[in-house]
């Protein structure tokens, strides 16, 4: 097996991901469920030595990570960068101390943007990725997820972004609201497309049309298959709708995976516009990579 | 003390209200939690006995109840009467069977617009109190609530309605989301005129004007009390602009509660409309006292 060089780490509000690194690539991979959202700040090291510490010897390991880890609830705060700038830069990260001494840790620090206020944490490192897969990229950049960024990038700068709750809409609605007894697994494309078609043409009427759901279910018998590829139809419209500026006329890349990247080539495709996609995983990896390669570079 | 001639009941999927009522109105009042939400078919009886024992005689009581007691997942399932039509008709009540000889039950139906698909059950019995009010009333009337109703009234009858989901997206959003880490009680007069403001001329934007409440909060310090008051400022926003063929230039009448009859009149006040408002539980009891009425005289 080849030398482990450094680690890299994905830690977000649900989960951790870990990556034992060589000099070309990932060597091992460890998951666990200690995500940000259930750890009081001293439990962060023992959750992250749960997963990489086969992997640390007596010197020294360097582990990068991204995402919620650095929120004001997280292991430490690590200070937002405000846009326009680079999404990473070595010279930002903040190192945090440990108790055990076989590593460093730093944590790659979140985007701002003042007007409209806006945020995110751990997109940046995609999107640094993004951009040393493609290098000299120009144009939009599509996160889907909970919280869906729509990132403008221009000479290799993170110029502007905005979020919508796409997923977490989703997720309430289809679980937690009246329409959950309308809703089960499943999928049906020209459900999927209705609720787009609709949430396009009449954003002002989403919050009649998600009520909708429910009574056409009891009347019509619209079935929990279609009631749920409608609802994502309709909550990828509203996104769509407000993010008009952002793709209309534009060079699109998508980063997430296979299942977002498929409802959102066909969402966009009915507006005119062809999105490639990027695998999530493998943004992360490749910014993680270029931060770890830049503070490398740093005397 | 009067006699009491029947009983008048208000069954929500959360609470269950009862008055015991005489000839010239309420004598008394009983309530509890044993909404519909959480009773099995054969749980109903039991539940409004234990609320109304104590008013019943060896004669049988009329009761009359309203409500999602009537919903499919409810005691027994009343059919939903097609609009146009009148809100409630003696006719159309639903029978219930019941194993205690003392009363005899009745549920009102619901009514259903089959273009674009709605349902209401409950909000009928309160449309047909408010005309009982206001003899020959023709306009408008708002139901603002967990999913408000608005509805096109002539010539005493139920035209048109249009439901939206603006209570429970309020209750997802501020107690389940990503919000709720800066929400807290309170409220901010002008944080809810912004938030109304946005949603009305941009409802396209909903969706990222959410998450801004959050990104406010980190980078700009919006208070708890006032995010709160701007989500509802945008979601009531969202509602207007999707209910404006309903409002504008109309008559319009609000049946709800004294603190959501603020928030609404105010919105409204901003297009220019003046409305007026109806407590809820007075159009309520007089919608149940109208169908009682119209059912003794049934030969």
């Amino acid at each position: 097996m080849e030398q482990i060089t450094w680690i890299a780490v994905d830690w977000g509000t649900s989960n951790l991901r870990a990556w034992a690194m060589g000099p070309r690539g990932p060597l091992a991979e460890a998951t666990s469920d200690d995500g940000m959202g259930k750890l009081s700040p001293d439990q962060f090291e023992p959750a992250l030595l749960h997963l990489i510490a086969p992997w640390l010897t007596t010197a020294k390991m360097p582990v990068i990570a991204c995402g919620m880890v650095g929120a004001r609830q997280g292991w430490r705060e690590a200070a937002y960068r405000a846009v326009p700038c680079t999404p990473v830069a070595a010279d930002a990260v903040l190192n945090v101390m440990t108790n055990d001494a076989r590593m460093t840790v730093k944590i790659a620090p979140g985007l701002s943007q003042s007007r409209p206020a806006d945020v995110m944490r751990g997109e940046e490192t995609q999107i640094a990725g993004a951009l040393a897969l493609n290098p000299g990229f120009d144009g939009v950049l599509c996160l889907p997820g909970t919280h869906s960024k729509w990132v403008q990038v221009s000479a290799g700068e993170v110029v502007s972004f905005q979020t919508f709750m796409t997923g977490e809409l989703f997720a309430l609605l289809s679980t937690q609201s009246v329409l959950r007894h309308g809703m089960a697994d499943g999928w049906d494309e020209s459900a999927f497309d209705e609720g787009l078609s609709d949430a396009l043409s009449r954003p002002d009427r989403i919050a009649s049309k998600l009520f909708a759901l429910r009574a056409e279910g009891l009347l019509h018998g619209l079935s929990p298959a279609q009631a749920r590829a409608r609802l994502s139809g309709l909550l990828i419209g509203i996104e769509l709708a407000g993010a008009k500026p952002y793709w209309l006329g534009q060079n699109v890349k998508l980063i997430c995976n296979a299942t977002l990247a498929a409802s959102y080539t066909r969402a966009l495709a009915t507006q005119g516009v062809t999105a490639q996609s990027l695998d999530a995983t493998a943004c992360t990896l490749a910014g993680l990579s270029a931060l770890q390669h830049e503070i490398g570079q740093i005397p």
